[in-house]
């Protein structure tokens, strides 16, 4: 991550401001507020607002349920009954603000979420950076022969190298001639005095998927932990899961009776089919089941004895 | 408005809280924030929380429209921009939270705007409160003889009166068979120790629809700005657009500058269809046209008579 | 359920009618198109239009997935993954439309659930129908004693009876004052010449929460599923629930292998939290586990030993 | 557009495919039903599936306006009228979706709407197509010097032809290295026995945006006819536009009556400011205006005065 001069002193300004407000605060996440937490090689990740804190859902739940809550008598002990229950409104009732820098092909991952708001850098107006995503050679993983969607081993010798090359060349040419195109560079200044330069909308479509590029993102709290639980997941690819990663750190500074509720029962938790509950239900009382008798297929009965803690 | 002494102090121990914060603030605001402001005659609106201001819905149009936006020397004249092109995203930014109470029949036509996060009070969980709405005599308006969905002049004598009079009847008696049906008042006391009590949510379904109820509702500017704009308009409901109304109050408290466009290029805009804006350069063009002539039907040529200010 | 004759014999017209379309057919819903299913003692849900079938699902999904989904043979098998893997947008690809009549406080639940289109009957422009629903004697439950939520034991003898009494006296003079507001009947008719009658958007605020309303309510395969998922739940109110259990068979004729996939995964499925998995885990490993040594709260020990089948 | 022997198949089994069925039908539409229609060198547009038709709209506004739409005769008539009223829940109703391929830099801007339903291709488990999008001569526009997002003059001469065998020749090497690194062609043959492959999900990040993809997209009515206003509109981007203009053609085949009230309030429409208004006002008036008096900006004067057809 490499912050201009100018970028390095706004941020600065910004976090040396202080105003009194009347709000619910959350303190651990304004120790951090604004500031780039680096992800990748040149991406970053920093909060920029937020609304609400553990408080402010809890408050929400006692409007909706009235006296009735007054039983459950810790913050905490609501929070947990609302997660476990599905009850997820009170946490629509937060929301958070991200400023992220991140690989395009990461970013059209990233916007099948549709429940957030968004504003992209936008290259038609602008001028895209000279930044682009090089995995590193641990990360050079070959396609997966049993998982369609996954990485498998990672690439070795003559051909990891080979790969790396050709994917900075790529990069680095594409960027060359997309300033070409626009007869400008980085910096704004014409390259050639008798040509006129393709219009940026144009010239951005020679550039790499690995380009970076960077958006405001803003979402509720009910959603952002949807998001999560997908993106910072074992399923995930490994260069959207890095920024989740940071982000569930982040959610832990701004709400820590919700992000424990959290990683007990979503990101923790098991969902187990009416035929695992029945396989489990046998177990239990001791019967000897295998995977022809249970009914179910191969593949799930795999999952399940892995999430018991069973031989397969 | 009648709170409570128990609402009272809780508000009053919001108000009374202060913390530093690095976020935005929008000091207008903060002014009023917890405060309620009556509405009809046992409603109010109060603002919870709120994120962002004027300069944030800046901040996220220049992400997006990067050094393209230098050019646009002011705040204002951005925000200007941004709401005469519908560039609706970086309204999306910023978001607010009401507590509202109104009577069950607003909410119903209140909840229609779907964009927007909810939680309301349950009367599966809890009682509830003794309040309705009961219309002044000023409100009391006959049904319009040429506006299917509108009011006519207002009822006078006799039957003014009479109409006062059930609809006071009708809300008292339906709450006391409510508290009789559950067998409890609203003070949580029993009525009669050999009975049991209806259960909650089978009983609320006794109570009439100017029966008060609240809700905490969040919303981003960008959808704020769309209900306002239906239902501070004089078309709505007279019953919402009192609510309306002290929002936008609220709104210019919150964004000034957003406030000042939205009024020039939404509330008092004029969207003209293509015969009318045909129309209108004839008409300019010294050319005495009449309805007739203009291809409109008559309803539509007296509306675009009475925006250009001309006789029908 | 009284349909009028002009009803009735609309829907036969609709019923009767019929196209040659390229689009994907599901011959079982055919069959009912539009044909009014009576839930409750006046209320009723008819399918009125719907897009796609299993079929669709599958399509959506191959496009996502493309060559990697050949090894998964049947249709069906692709549905069960999709279900159980969280793959949830093919599922957004299929949409079903509804003509929904209701209890205003179960339209009041039925709202809440936003990812749907409505177009609700308008007390505005139209006249209420003198309808209202007056549950049977073995709904007439007692609050819970346990359950804040929830109804307990069924109102016996004289209780039961004044109940009933209360509620259907409340809701016919709410109605025959609504009338007398209005100077006007059901039909049409003007009560009294010499009176102007209150607009009707101010006379429905006197009826009462029973009233019948009906709307059209379109969604997609997706949220329907979800919202069936909490509302044919044994947790939701009996009101609410005698239409899920409805549309859950409208279900099942419209796409078979979803249906059964849902039932499967979804309906009968179980999620277990972590501390959960980590209990049965030691249950299968012959550990003798008490409430309390598992970490667990009284009531989440409790519903895991219920979805166990062991006693508690 | 070059479609493979087996999607021209698939394509004319599918349309010659025919059932019966009760649903409302668009003939016009039923004609073009998966039929691709050619945009841009190698995209295409085409309708799999829709849901309602004119009728349709009319419907769902009759159930919400009851008796009160009974004065307004005709369907088309009434859906004018929802139009030039804002009335947009009718016309959320219908569905319409649509098989798309273009080029990922259209996909990125397209994506933003974000009430839509999407299911892409996936270059994690599927290889791209070796197809990219190069502009025509024609299109091969400079930089605008006035507007910072738009278009200037074509590019003439030595500037032209280069800047195309900068396009094809980065397009082109980059697939062939994507082929490299994932040691196999888009036939799925290796290419080296001797090597792993790179992962698909890291290959593509070395493609460039002109790239082709697909997905599926389906939309309701109210959000389609919006997106068709900001993307067929004089400022959307050519690339994305020729795709509106298409789906635009797909509209009035559906849906005549829509079509035709959408073209005269939204299409030809023009939404005037509060102070353009005034202008309006005044010239009408014979008052004789310049810019300076009106209070408008010099942008919003010559946006007014070109609207109504006088020199500025």
């Amino acid at each position: 991550m490499d912050l201009t001069a100018e970028q390095k002193s706004e941020i600065e300004a910004l976090r040396s401001q202080s105003a009194t407000t009347r709000r619910a605060c959350a303190p651990h996440l304004e120790e951090i507020l604004y500031e780039p937490f680096p992800v990748l090689d040149h991406g970053f990740v920093r909060v920029i607002d937020y609304m609400g804190d553990d408080g402010a859902v809890v408050q929400a739940a006692r409007v909706s349920y009235g006296k009735g809550t007054k039983k459950v008598q810790s913050d905490a002990g609501l929070i947990n009954y609302l997660l476990r229950h599905r009850h997820t409104t009170p946490f629509e009732m937060c929301e958070i603000k991200f400023h992220v820098k991140m690989p395009i092909f990461v970013a059209r991952q990233w916007i099948r979420h549709r429940t957030a708001n968004v504003n992209e850098y936008s290259a038609r107006y602008s001028i895209m950076d000279k930044e682009f995503y090089i995995p590193t050679s641990a990360q050079l993983a070959a396609q997966s022969e049993i998982n369609h969607q996954g990485r498998g081993d990672v690439l070795q010798g003559d051909e990891a190298a080979e790969v790396l090359a050709l994917l900075k060349e790529d990069a680095e040419r594409s960027y060359s001639h997309y300033e070409l195109m626009l007869n400008e560079n980085s910096s704004g200044n014409k390259l050639d005095e008798n040509k006129q330069g393709l219009a940026r909308e144009l010239a951005r479509m020679s550039l790499t998927l690995n380009t970076y590029t960077q958006w405001y993102w803003k979402i509720d709290l009910h959603n952002f932990m949807h998001f999560l639980s997908l993106r910072a997941d074992s399923h995930a690819q490994y260069e959207i899961r890095v920024y989740a990663e940071v982000m569930l750190e982040m959610l832990k500074r701004w709400m820590p009776a919700t992000y424990d509720a959290f990683m007990q029962y979503r990101v923790g938790g098991t969902h187990v089919s009416a035929k695992g509950m029945d396989v489990v239900r046998r177990l239990l009382a001791g019967e000897n089941l295998s995977q022809e008798e249970s009914g179910m297929s191969v593949r799930e009965w795999r999952e399940l004895m892995e999430s018991l803690g069973r031989d397969t």
